[in-house]
């Protein structure tokens, strides 16, 4: 089935993003030509989740090679290194950023260009591949996680990951939909994940548009709802996995998996392998983003708590590997010791891609 | 150091209660004759917090007495009857409400009286001593409590339990009130409470009257808060404790439980031994109140989850006995097995009031 909404899109010489602040309420879209205000709208969180980040830094730089006013090629390379510095400076936690910048930068040092179209034009190419890979990993995915989902499985999501956090389809609500795909008769509580609501307003809001049944609860009522309703498992996704297997996400993640863990249900990471970090041993290694406290303090406009508080608002979490019953990438499902089984996954997503570039 | 908020305020004929709903914009109080409006006032919650919905329901019956039509004491203890009826059924799950009623029938039943206005006078001294035994128990649970409570403390806290949700000076809030006023240097995180955000918008405006150093985190957060500041105990309030020690409380509470657990963060509950129901062998036995969907689909008014999503919105949850490090009550501190610590704590605050009010 074809999603009826595109969270991002190029469109020849510019990028389109669905600004998904507005979401549910109107969907409105947004052109792009310049990488500067590319940052500023992942900064800003037009577009949020690992995933589609990572694409949308990609064309960012695409767009930096095809508007460049350089002059020479070497000056126009000279603005990609810019446009990366600025691109990566938009958000830290989540490295699938990080990821596709650096592989933007291969790619454009790599290159046998002769000219800046020729250069943009490979960088517009790469960054098209990475958005196709990413819709190809998200359907892997959710079709090696099937083998842990029942029949007629009850989850629990936190945040969103759906085809609004990916290129398309998503990391786990692409499980979830694939389930709902296979006719597993599903249901699906839906944590509202404070303090952005990506829950309540995106999860909510995909889940509703795939006619996929849900009931959307709070964050904390998560453990009232394992003890009452049985739960066959918790799919969340991720924002940077280290090479122990300690995983960022968003805040509240950790929350969910140790309560998870006291009613022995299990608890999922859905991750592209671009999300692992083997260059960090674990999980104290991710630099965790501290966002505005006005997102805590203020609801619609309105403030809520009294001037003087302080609003403590860490935007992510760490889940540790212990509380983590399996990874689950498009090259297959990683189980602990993590050490050894997540560098097989990159190794063999390495083949998978390179298979289907070829 | 006085309270410089009032939440219930006797007025020699009528009950004026400050309006909880509207804080921290507005301080504004409303008053009371009637007991049908005094019941809706518990519901929609203009007042919330089990101690103070109880001496509520307890004014309520009072103003039944004293504005009854009745032309005989036979029929205004009949009245008393209906007005009992409709208090009760204003909310389900905190015992207080029941408690209080029951003692105030228990005084209309077994007074000497032998008109309507010597009842009325009989029920509102009742309820002033209710009043009253609050404030001396919770003062009680604030000083009872410090031999737990560090030099220099960080607290987790959960919904609003200080002189908001009591006659005056809290349970759990009272604890931490008690512990700033012996100068221990403490510092508190207040959970923002979803869905109605007690925390955000009472504790935290309690705290700021109160010159107590804090600040505001989403209740997704406690886990990663534990992790990287230490936290010396958690302290929550509660709305009924089974006999068995098994606590019904603000949603959220549960979570909070476990996160503790995991990171071996003590665990303590504030109860004023009104709200310990030896009735009910546990947990199980508690009903759980589910509230309008729309504290959790609506934000300021507008609507943020699709209209076609369901919510699923339970006011509490139950905490296993096992996850909770000890119970403070008025009479001291209860530690497992509480089938065995809780009735004496009973029995002995039993004693405590019959000495202060003889």
């Amino acid at each position: 089935m074809k999603t009826p909404y595109a969270s991002i899109e190029w469109k020849g010489d510019r990028l389109r993003l669905l600004d998904q602040r507005l979401l549910p309420r109107e969907k409105v879209f947004l052109e792009y030509s310049n990488y500067h205000d590319v940052a500023t709208a992942i900064r800003d969180m037009v577009v949020r989740g690992a995933p589609v980040i990572g694409a949308t830094a990609a064309y960012g730089m695409a767009l930096a090679a095809l508007h460049t006013s350089a002059t020479s090629l070497e000056e126009a390379k000279r603005e990609l290194e810019d446009s990366a510095r600025v691109l990566a400076a938009s958000r830290p936690t989540a490295v699938n950023l990080f990821w596709a910048i650096e592989r933007m930068k291969e790619k454009a040092a790599h290159s046998p260009v002769s000219s800046t179209a020729e250069l943009a034009i490979a960088l517009v190419d790469e960054a098209n591949a990475i958005a196709q890979e990413d819709i190809r990993t998200n359907r892997l995915i959710g079709k090696n996680a099937q083998l842990l989902v029942p029949q007629g499985a009850k989850f629990i999501h936190h945040c969103n990951t759906g085809a609004l956090a990916t290129v398309d389809y998503g990391t786990a609500l692409g499980i979830i939909r694939t389930a709902h795909e296979l006719e597993k008769n599903i249901f699906v509580f839906v944590d509202e994940t404070r303090p952005r609501l990506q829950g309540a307003r995106l999860t909510a809001w995909e889940l509703d548009q795939l006619n996929i049944p849900h009931a959307v609860i709070i964050d904390g009522a998560s453990g009232f709802v394992m003890q009452r309703h049985q739960i066959d498992l918790v799919t969340v996704g991720c924002d940077r996995v280290a090479a122990n297997g300690d995983t960022a996400n968003k805040i509240g993640t950790y929350n969910l998996a140790i309560v998870a863990k006291e009613h022995r249900v299990p608890f999922y990471i859905a991750a592209p392998t671009s999300t692992i970090d083997l260059n960090i041993p674990d999980g104290k290694h991710i630099e965790i983003e501290e966002r505005d406290g006005r997102e805590i303090s203020q609801f619609g406009g309105e403030q809520v708590t009294p001037e003087a508080s302080k609003i403590y608002n860490p935007a992510f979490d760490v889940t540790p590997a212990l509380l983590i019953t399996a990874i689950i990438t498009e090259a297959g499902i990683a189980r602990p010791p993590y050490e050894e089984s997540l560098p097989k996954m990159v190794y063999q997503a390495q083949q998978l891609h390179k298979k289907n570039s070829d």
